[in-house]
């Protein structure tokens, strides 16, 4: 048997080492157009910060290692230029030399990845015009930061936008971000990202939003970055990073069938049309776990399980990818936000069904020091309750809760389990409800009819049909800020001034997270009001209403 | 409906919260003994040791707030001294006047919990000896602490010993933990406990195993403790906590059918035999969830989560408790210990089929900085690969990873799921590859029959069987410490070597945490060779070798 593996990154190198496990006999030749294979790019920003002192570190799996370990044909600088599939031959040109030779093949792996994409914007082609995809452009940016460099102009704030960013600002630059959409980390939902939006512009990341680049120009030790809106920014050098496309051209001029944007369609066990390719990584285009709709997802983690499926069926076992689940976190300074399953916005896309419940639960008991808040959301099927997707972001203990969520969606279970299981316990660590609990309390609550809720944004104030808002916080606390229009009562009051209230009306009771405006439901509800809870409180409400204007 | 509960603490403040929720119309009363309702009690240990500097802080839902918030009918220092259930009434002491009254009831819960055992040794009257069930307990143990007290002993190694050993140290004293067992935290597996056991004595903790007290006997400042061994300790204190017991004496002699361990029986609903009586919490029997056996097993979640099926079944509600699963964290010093589902030890106790595999990962990318290693056992069914438990112990990220862990128990999940989960990576939070899939694949691999693998704990070498052990860690390793009797081939050189093999014996491989053995045996399998992994590798080993001699 012998194996080539165009590209020795993360799909790459985990087929190749899994295949090495499987098979001491097999012939396997990883090629890499690049100088590593295995190299952390996952950690580049981090490099480029500094945060990551030694540059060797990123190499994970050095060639050497590679070689004498698993005993695996590592050829880099090494680029594959033609598949012909007939004679199941690639055609190498080896980068160093310039010579191009053929390299024949039992079984082949795709492992190409996706490069960033380069908008046909004036003046993209300047040197001063940076991507992140390998450790080639971690040098040059990290170079780029340390002379007497001032400003970065960063396009676009997805993952690596806002890493690059933070990192940026670490080396001790200015930095703005140049986003298109009204909100960071597009694929989220907007009240999602706006705090952490909030927490970059506190670190004095400047952010514009419904923002584009017109051109760019280089001067004289610069660049001058010419915005849509007419405004110029100076910057040292600017960084591309809105989004990356699948690096499948070399398959589909060999024939492999590709998607409409472009992915390398496989089955489940990473085969493409023609039974002896394999695709597996960024190349690919994946089916999403939750919707089963065609999607396609850049993420480290995929990338390896593919690798391994690849090759295992390779050698006949039949291991099979199950979707792509889109878990993924970020970190921004002090803050995290971390995802899994599908957005809101992603839902409404496919036009799925689904009902929403917010919590601002503290990562542990708040009577332990050092508790942080966070915020979770969490989306559901309104008919089964079957987790469809959640969002947190806060300081501490987000990236376990989005686990765990990510783990119940995986098997296929509702908002009625959550309520149910046990998570450990002790004060540093969490709740004996922990958030993950609260949420199946909420969410289930919600499904049972004993919790109606409102969303924030159906709240927007009509002459029909405008219901009565109901602050049931402290005179205190509605003082120092409520939403406008929203009569106080407090939670401990309400039941004796009910009088108060409208009898022709629905009543949108809310607090600051949402526990008292439950209360307060259960309370108007049972007296016969029409009444629900406003989701996500005051607090989500005034997430909403961050400062832009700086 | 007019509703009794007994007990205001955990699952009786969560009863009486989630009734009245569900019913503003009902009475419910709250009767508890002590002068707090629902007080903090896991964070008693750190109020002891400072790290909760308020007391305030522990009272989480003061009297008022019950009264107001909740319109809970909560009356303190009231003790309950029978219950006459053909009348529907309770007798209840008022501590203060020192009367005694008649309350009747439609629906009783009782969550009397569970009380720290006193062991019957003489002199354990003395008042230098402490518990610590509620705030008296910690008001005393904080004031005895804060005297000249130098040097406290405490009787037993669980998670409450633990945490007051390393707050009592916080405090400045010299702590001394006597336990009956060969280890600590004894219902954990043994080599899982020994890491926190080393920090602990790391951090000034002297720890006597299989020991336990004869007699105390106070002096004109403190307390002499004669030990088994014949040794004497001095103290200024003394804290016991070798267990807990179901407080049922008086349910019991109303007629309520408890367990052979004293825990009130109860169904799904947490109904006992008299259906308008419901027992929740530490004073009930549960069982597992993972073997169906019938258990105690106090925890704040579980009791939580009791009160509140207790009160949807009285207002109606079909919600039912699905078992206990012993999810668990526990903090030492910087370290955490974490477990979930039955240890290997339960595992043996109900004589249930179970394979093991050990991990030793790290919390995150080993490239990005402050990277911790945990040491992660996994207990799963031989045969279908059923997920039946796990520990965890480390620095970072531990619980976040039993959580995972727990909720794939819950879902009946098996460790090849463990495989394809989809977790959320970045560099800072976790690996492309998480603990969860690696973990995973290992044990897949085993039950797959790719990797076979030994346990330490039958290696014992005897003249018979005796398997060849070899080291495959590269030369330094191998020089800086070994197991005794083994054989240094460092993985890169076993191909040419296999040469100096013997072909008549099992061969065992170990490196330091587990990979490098799985691929020499990987390599040996193929070659012919009957081979076999050393789960845990040598890093396991020298766990279990730490040095007691302090």
């Amino acid at each position: 048997m012998k194996i080539v593996i165009i590209g020795g990154v993360a799909g790459g190198a985990s087929a190749a080492a899994r295949a090495r496990r499987l098979s001491e006999e097999a012939e396997i030749i990883v090629l890499e157009r690049g100088p590593h294979p295995s190299f952390a790019n996952c950690g580049l920003p981090y490099y480029v910060g500094g945060e990551i002192a030694s540059r060797d570190k990123l190499l994970v799996a050095p060639v050497a290692m590679l070689r004498q370990r698993h005993r695996l044909d590592v050829r880099v600088r090494s680029e594959v230029t033609q598949i012909d599939r007939d004679n199941q031959t690639v055609s190498v040109h080896d980068l160093d030399s310039g010579k191009t030779y053929i390299e024949s093949y039992d079984k082949l792996i795709i492992a190409t990845g996706a490069s960033p994409f380069r908008p046909p914007i004036p003046g993209i082609e300047s040197s001063r015009i940076m991507e992140l995809r390998d450790l080639g452009d971690a040098d040059r940016m990290h170079e780029a930061a340390t002379a007497r460099a001032k400003q970065a102009v960063i396009v676009g704030a997805g993952f690596i936008g806002i890493e690059v960013a933070e990192n940026l600002v670490r080396r001790g630059m200015h930095v703005t971000i140049v986003e298109l959409a009204d909100q960071i980390l597009p694929p989220w939902d907007r009240e999602m990202a706006m705090p952490i939006e909030a927490h970059l512009r506190k670190h004095g990341v400047d952010i514009r939003l419904n923002e584009s680049v017109q051109a760019f120009e280089e001067t004289e030790h610069g660049l001058t970055v010419q915005l849509q809106s007419g405004e110029t920014l100076s910057a040292d050098f600017a960084v591309v990073s809105i989004g990356v496309r699948p690096e499948s051209q070399l398959a589909a001029d060999a024939g492999i069938k590709c998607g409409e944007r472009g992915g390398i369609r496989t089955n489940a066990q990473m085969q493409t049309n023609d039974p002896n390719v394999y695709a597996v990584g960024d190349v690919c285009q994946v089916s999403c776990f939750v919707s089963k709709a065609t999607v396609q997802i850049p993420l480290a983690g995929p990338a390896n399980r593919q690798g391994r499926i690849a090759a295992d069926h390779i050698f006949g076992r039949m291991s099979a990818y199950r979707g792509t689940q889109s878990s993924a976190v970020v970190g921004a300074f002090e803050m995290t936000a971390a995802m899994t399953g599908l957005s809101e916005k992603l839902l409404n896309r496919a036009a799925l069904n689904y009902e929403k419940v917010y919590i601002h639960p503290s990562d542990h008991a708040g009577y332990y020091p050092g508790a942080t808040q966070m915020t979770l959301k969490l989306l559901f099927d309104p008919q089964d309750g079957a987790i469809l997707g959640a969002q947190c972001v806060g300081t501490n203990g987000v990236d376990k809760r989005i686990d765990v969520l990510a783990i119940a969606i995986q098997a296929g279970m509702t908002v009625y389990d959550l309520e149910e299981v046990e998570l450990c316990y002790a004060p540093q660590y969490g709740h004996a409800k922990d958030p993950i609990n609260m949420a199946g309390f909420v969410a289930s609550g919600v499904l049972r009819g004993d919790q109606p809720i409102v969303h924030l944004d159906t709240l927007h104030p009509s002459t029909r049909d405008e219901p009565f808002l109901l602050d049931v916080r402290t005179e205190q606390e509605f003082a120092a800020g409520h939403i406008p229009g929203a009569t106080n009562i407090p939670l401990e009051t309400l039941r004796e001034r009910t009088g108060e209230l409208p009898v022709d009306k629905k009543i949108v009771a809310y607090c600051q997270v949402g526990q008292r405006g439950y209360m307060a439901t259960r309370i108007l509800i049972q007296r016969g009001y029409e009444a629900a809870n406003l989701s996500g409180g005051y607090r989500l409400w005034s997430n909403s209403m961050i400062d832009r204007a700086d």
